[in-house]
């Protein structure tokens, strides 16, 4: 491994990341080993999830959040997730606007979509973090779009799970809300001007009292407008609040633990694949393929096959 | 394995398809066993995946589709993913008023959360498709929420993939087009009677251009109300004319093809890792984990450690 690459991503070069970061993107054993020599330099980010639906303003607040870190004079990097682009990357327009938004604020902005990688979005993601962790980055704030498994996935890696919701987005988000506040250790009604913004606290509210959730920490529920950060410095507040309640009760290594232990698992499986894949006789998969396409045998007893070659 | 169970399956009888998706949803060595006896018996039916942005009014629209087939005499299931709802199955409510609209119709419906899966919520959509592809239903519309990696991961399954839109979602929305567009075989603008529903095609014309199909298979965009069930019908003439495409490029074989080779990796690393979790001496995984969130060890090096015990 190049020492001083290395020596580059633990001083926060943006170059020295950037280089880093598309490394993971692409996988193999170069990744492999830059997140190998970078871990030990790790455990001491705060990674905080954001996720919300379309039409929230997640990325002006995330925007918004990042510069109130950077007031309290914490080192910030934003991950931006875009899963919905797995082909042609397509935030591109989004994060120029973005990017134009945090010039001369210090805070490092990345937007990582799943096209071509091996292993995932999920394993980028984890390798991402391993680099901007040990870039002594303070305060990592990791967005993603929409609602679905890959948010869920996601949240496994945060410290604090932030939910935004908005007033006036339709029925069928409402009813999508049971399951995702289930990750929320904050809530955020954004656009907290718009009407319906105190129907939409309610709603939380009741929601809440209907799944109250098991660890006993109620999540507090706060509005902002995000332009004009309106809010924003008690979000923070916030998540302050959280991460010291974790600590009081010894949460913090059980949310870590969590976190690894899934890692562990997704990185065991995509290593064993990949040299079970190589080693196995040329045609042998297509064949295997070949035979459940025609229904000549099941791709479960082939998988017994596949292990026990 | 319980031959009537399985007969009942074959069959359709409602109540064993119901057991049998509760049963891989539950996953382990009878999930496995079921999906085994019921594969040699799949390959006919037309899965479909139905995907777009929270709002579009997906779910009416979905039912108005196995509606229509069902007046074309096909045998109709709906599975309904719902992947935001990972812990608490959220969609209880909508779902009643769904069956309720589709009483008498002869249509099967049933919704699934990731919710107590091992393996995750593709692995238990793979084997729900071998279910109702075994039952004998001809038409299988597959429906998620948002637009997320799991979309992605589910329109891999699907002969034909339709992707929702509706005017005036918002400017979030707009930007993650480009990704989900590249999975779409037929484009819907639904709730069609509202302002901007031309700009909304106008906008997806666009970006087609911009992004033309690798394939040569020009998705077309059409326009529906799904309440009234207007359009619904070209929506289904649509789909019929992408299958005759695909078969006349000999293109059928090669989606399977692709399909089952995703879902033979995911199974064969399930299965592995569920071996090899089995066969570690007791408190072997804690102490990894342990040295992990110490950073005594990187999950890298652990990773090839699980590998070779």
């Amino acid at each position: 491994m190049n020492t001083e690459f290395i020596s580059q991503i633990q001083n926060g070069s943006p170059l020295a990341v950037a280089r880093a970061i598309t490394a993971v993107e692409r996988g193999g054993a170069p990744a492999r080993e830059l997140c190998r020599a970078l871990f030990p330099h790790t455990g001491r980010a705060h990674i905080i999830g954001v996720t919300g639906a379309p039409g929230t303003g997640k990325s002006t607040l995330v925007n918004a959040l990042a510069k109130e870190f950077r007031a309290r004079e914490k080192r910030v990097a934003i991950l931006a997730i875009d899963p919905s682009s797995p082909f042609s990357g397509g935030a591109i327009l989004g994060d120029r606007l973005r990017m134009q938004d945090l010039t001369g604020t210090g805070v490092y902005i990345r937007s990582m979509a799943s096209r071509g990688q091996l292993g995932g979005l999920a394993a980028a993601v984890a390798d991402a973090l391993v680099i901007l962790d040990a870039a002594q980055f303070e305060i990592i704030l990791v967005e993603t779009v929409g609602a679905g498994q890959s948010e869920v996935d996601i949240a496994k890696h945060a410290l604090t799970t932030l939910v935004i919701e908005a007033p006036g987005l339709g029925d069928e988000i409402q009813a999508i809300k049971a399951g995702i506040l289930e990750i929320a250790d904050v809530l955020v009604v954004n656009k907290a001007d718009r009407d319906g913004a105190n129907a939409a606290v309610a709603a939380l509210q009741m929601n809440l009292n209907l799944n109250p959730n098991k660890h006993a920490w109620r999540p507090p529920i706060l509005k902002t407008i995000a332009p004009t950060s309106e809010g924003v410095s008690q979000v923070v507040d916030a998540i302050y609040k959280h991460t010291a309640y974790l600590d009081e009760h010894g949460l913090r290594a059980q949310k870590e633990r969590a976190r690894f232990d899934d890692g562990l698992r997704a990185l065991a499986q995509r290593e064993w694949l990949e040299q079970k894949m190589h080693a196995l006789p040329p045609g042998q998969w297509d064949a295997w393929l070949a035979q459940i396409t025609q229904r000549q045998r099941d791709p479960y007893s082939i998988a017994q096959e596949v292990l026990a070659s």
